[in-house]
């Protein structure tokens, strides 16, 4: 409910089409109708308040939940997608719900057509090694669901300055940058120095021993020298996708 | 050096005017000229290669460090910012530079005139409580610095919901959003489920026991349900400044 | 043995009718009796001591030993239940006591009625995800088997903040509420701030990478700015059962 | 604004005396006003809303802060009070507000009379060893400051048993117990198993190595055997008595 | 190679039956001898040295090498023992050493008689919570083993204080104590302040969430204050066997 | 209050000499006698309980506490003792307490003639550092105080082995060894493979950077290869001759 | 590209047979050609750069990455290693991939024969138990295939002093050491005080409990008092050995 | 004692010049003599026996005790050096020993002359920032102190990419390169993929919030992807120092 539906209420109970009774209980539950009571409650309504509709975060949902907020949110949406779904999870819901499509190296799924979105500048999605792909693959992927032209760079770590160098140009031409690296996770710093693009850097959790699951990545990210770099969670393509969109879409608004 | 001087050089070197031997040293060294060999060495082309100017980090340096490195800045760029001083310190750099202008609040320093820089879209910089102001100003003063214009709104955590929402209209009038937060910081998750801005999130150090001087709210920043939220170390004020600032000439350029 | 029993022993000592000696024994070994040198030592007085019966903990027992304890405790309280059972484990407990009822989502068994307890005030239980769901109902359970009206709220996550208002009148409503919320665990604090009950709140291991299986949500509700809310360890919906429900008898006690 | 006084807006509305848009205005900031745009926002409101006063945390403050929020909340409420106040502190702001009372084991400062507040239920704080005793008198200062009858009893920790079970009696008296304990903090554990009283423990940061400064004080209480035990932070006596007045009200409620 | 065996050594240089080189390449491998450049080296004179025989730990080791050393030791020694052997890998070893005996809740293999050794006074185990088990029967059977007399005392765990108190007297008969705790570990703390025995404890990873798998419970006894009790690592029931051995021996020594 | 006295109360209630109703009110607080209500409560009857009196903690009291202490326990016991009293809190004890004795290594404080205690046998305390020796020397002097004989070996840490060797004979004459070591605890896991005593290991604070004010320490000795070494917290000189003491005791008991 | 090729290029220019676009190309590419745009970019250049050729890393790759890579090194360098291959792995690899050898205890795969490698001083490596033998063995497998003649010694941790000194000759005939060790790692520790060569410690996660997955392990070497001993990864037997190649190289360079 | 002196006592023996039992005595204590007894005993034969002297750490040493080692073991090995004074303690030493160097910028001491010691290969001390010079110059005081000729390069850290390019030719001109880096660390990596020399990493504790004192430095260098660096503990630039002296040595030994 925008300002003009609430105008509306207000003139309807002026003119009393609409009693105050009614009307305070239509405000006291704030301008949204939540489906209160079940168990599974998406929220449709998410894209018009914060310019981004609900994701499906697969990792703590059954089949039958993961299937029930696809169908739920493509009804309302178009089209909906499911992350962090493992080949297993992802046949269980393709056997409920057989139009899902199943993007494998990111491990997320797809319901319906990608619907029309705002448009967005391009994004340039950098990975430093092939480990760290299936998270690099989660941000294009969610970053085109939302609308966003895609540009993928991989295995460009620090080890190998040269590989990464090579690519600059490449980087550049994109208006904003994910950068997605586990380990001690230099390249962001390294890149945040060469680059004047806004950047986003993902933990990932590859690696062993000291890397404590990307805890040390995440910290060195954080800890970085090259300023301007913001982080997300610890393999989250997600997040760094709906931040990248969120800044590409306001360099190319009218 | 950016391409042109390159092609310059290079044909400088077909017509005979530059040695290839001198071109060798000139390209071997990259196109950037260092002072190699000082303990101090600033990076006054920083600007031309990230699009930001070195700022001074003056918790790790003596007064003298400070002075010596702000006059260096002010000199090739106009102007020059230290963070990270304290009230002692920052009279110690006065001592020694009597130009120089002490920011009380954020802890900063600046010298010489705001240099013009490139156009910018309104931020608006969100902090929790009271104690979170000095990093909120840290913010603040680097924005403006760097040549945004901002909006502040302070005091407005979570335990009074109240107030933030009487205040979501001036944030949502910002292109960008900074949101200050210690202790559990919740702000930044009920916010990003509010507004379809970019906001990067600072958590603080505010807090005691289990808050761990900041890695509580860092950690609750980053598990955030609210996707799109992205984050900056404990404290940062100066690069969520620097984040923001780039996202916000992205959304204004030409 | 209270008081009475006590000045009843002390005056069978001063009639002759029990020995100093045999007094002593009794004394020595204090007021109860416990089934010294059993692996498995079920207390049945526990109720009459803390006003809570002894609650049987799965995870670490073999499905024998939940079998021994529920029949035990059965047959001195009239029913029973254990926590922390898997499906698997239920299915083996079931095999070797038939009339053990199965509770799917909170991973619980009970035998035999729900005892008849004291009366208690309503509690709410509100919880932020679908996947916090399990911990919720756990809750509920314990709640229930102790004597208490329950109200469940699912899926009202700060992100969303309308869902919550919407159901702000159901929460207030109830006498205690307990707030079960996982990733950054901020419901609890935006809750702490809008109702005036006494609020326990359950992190959950629910969430990845930063979220360390619950510690940065124990961490953020620990650290709420919003004063009165009190915690138990993560996934801990017993506590939070029985710690309510202590609070909910005194609510309505003559 | 309460929902009479969204009725009575509505139906000013229906009769035009107030215009929709006017009203819509004061809706859109919600039923509350904040003084948006001062640095310090005191929330005088906060008692209407959840049944606690604001009260001044003193430690992140300076005592300009501190004399300003005491002095404005004393103006609204008839008393205020801080916490968290230094000995040095302390004499810094009673030299700006004469009238303010230093308490000067549980470092808190008062400013007026303590205003009249709902009946509550006896509360008794009971603390494990001498070092525990400011943060329990912060908790028993706030406690009274909100209209709870308050038990002391000190230095009764479990290394000798003997000195706990001779207070039984006077532990038993009260209806909600608050326990305050550093060190391994076993205190509310053996306590918890004897008494049938809502208790809310609260690890202190004393002890030394491996104490962590609280952190394993704070992990033993939550991972404690004795369920229905509900934890606040580390050396947290103020969140302990708000939580312990709020059960205490509902107690002796009509 | 003892004392007496040297001096030999040195006599029969000094009369020429053995060369100086030869003696010299004897004690340059100090007075032991070990099988060097094995992968598996067993060392049968640790008794000798540290009055305490060498004992196969079996978790990081495999079938066959658990086979190999608990043949070479009980060759050298009479009898030998292995523990962490989780029930597949101890049947993999019976059917390598058909003649080894499985221990089933402490996860243990013996095999051969329990060789003679010095006298021990006796040790009382006593044990907190069912889930315990394992440990204080590792504990005891490494006692045994070792030669000591054993008294187990199981699921005596601060909650229900009484079951405790009324099994001090046979606590006391002991004069080495080792308490076996996880969760919150108050029981040694309790059991500290009642007893002037030597106290050996065992914290155990029984827990869930914030007990971190036992390290909660080790920190708290560390910290307990109840001056004495000294600590061995998580679980480590073998290493509190050892040493209350070693003090019973003492204890008895003629 | 012992079995003796216990029988003699009850003696006393036959033959009418108390009333029932007194000797419940002797019984109910148990067989001792706490001075309940004040705040430093001193347990002169710890020593009757445990073997070993209340020593005085001074880290986290202040003066006029440690004076009060000292006083009350050296006027029950003939002799009192307090550990972590720094230099400047050292002499304000001394300004209230003049017949206090200042041990400056140890950092701690005596009052009285050191009382006559049970026979203990010979104890060695090794340390591994010149750092190490205030802990050393605070375990020494409590030992002593407590009626061991000490042999103090300095400086013996394992980088420089050939001093340790050095000193193996000492060591083997005492029947108990505390071992103190900080940065990466290495000497006790060397000593404990050499010697067959019962040995008690105190890591300690010294070090830097990722000793972590010795929890690696801490750590190491708890993962120690060598079985049968038990641990005490950091810095915790007391714990370990405490420990050591009852050992000692038993070793030498007729 | 070296600086005579990158002389060369210049006077190409000079001379007009490369245009400056072209070699400004050429240049901003940096001197290395990376085939840019695939998942597994190899980098059969590294070994000129680094001195040590690229290895495969299995632990993050499937079977057909580990299978592409060591193809396409084997194909540049003649011979290709890959390291943390569990058995499946390594089935499936040899499935794809006849050729290649299964190194079982090491957990490896080598492809075609070991390359010609410059000339490397003896190395020596040194494990302190059974459970350490991967880890050692990797050590030794990559050393081996870069070119060092290797000596294994293993089970000579510090609780059986003698072994460890039984082999110092050993040791000392190699110019570098790798010292192997889990638990608390005391080996290392104990033998940088008696042999004078380069020493690079690894720490295993062999052990449990506090043992933290080898982070005490870690902690303690990095802690160690014995100077000049230096530390990779936890289980990193690859980086030792790169590492000790590296020094071993300039031990025996002409 | 080496294997010629054990010959020739042992001959001694043979001949009847040393009795068997003064043989005996002299090889029980190891073939070293230790002036066993003292609390601070100087290892003046460690060189010898490591090629590398003592050096007196002074962080926990009082000025008494550096003065008298620094006296010891100058007379012993002709020159001594301290490190960890800080300024104060600086000046105490001073005024004990007049002869004293202080060294501001590494915090050190020297007393004497640099007394000779092996050749040794050229050693390069990179540095990240500003910040760490204290760390850089600590490591080459003690490189130098050792025999070492040092190349300094300071504030060449990734955020400025071409600082670093344009000094790779002189860092390529060493040995062996000590690479001293706070923050996030990264330089180290960066590094080790460009340059074919062993390279010892130094973590410092530079940085703030995350940073966590070092301790995400140190993961990082030790999580680095570019194989063959091994790193020291935070801060410790004497053990870079000793571990690049013996790889030095190594590489010119004749």
């Amino acid at each position: 409910m925008d300002r003009s539906q609430l105008e509306k209420l207000l003139a309807a109970v002026r003119e009393g089409h609409v009693s105050p009774d009614d009307a305070a209980n239509q405000l006291a539950r704030l301008p949204y109708a939540a489906e209160a009571g079940e168990a599974v409650v998406v929220d449709p309504h998410r894209e018009l308040r914060t310019g981004v509709p609900e994701l499906v975060f697969g990792a703590s949902k059954t089949p039958e939940q993961i299937a029930a907020a696809l169908s739920a949110l493509a009804k309302h949406n178009g089209g909906a997608l499911a992350t962090r779904v493992d080949a297993d999870k992802a046949r269980a819901v393709k056997a409920l719900l057989p139009d899902v499509v199943i993007h494998e190296v990111p491990r997320a799924l797809t319901l319906g057509p990608t619907p029309a979105r705002p448009a967005c500048a391009p994004i340039c999605i950098v990975c430093a090694g092939t480990s760290d792909l299936p998270i690099a693959e989660e941000a294009a992927l969610v970053s085109e669901f939302l609308g966003a032209p895609v540009t993928r760079i991989a295995d460009v770590g620090v080890a190998g300055l040269h590989r990464l160098l090579a690519r600059l140009d490449d980087i550049r031409k994109a208006d904003v940058v994910i950068a997605v690296a586990g380990m001690e996770a230099a390249l962001p710093s390294v890149l945040g120095g060469l680059v004047d693009r806004p950047m986003i850097a993902v933990p990932t959790s590859v690696g062993y021993g000291v890397s404590l699951d990307g805890l040390v990545a995440l910290g060195g990210l954080l800890a970085s020298c090259a300023p301007g770099i913001t982080v997300v969670n610890i393999d989250n393509g997600v997040g760094a996708a709906v931040a990248a969109v969120k800044i590409g879409r306001l360099a190319v608004r009218p």
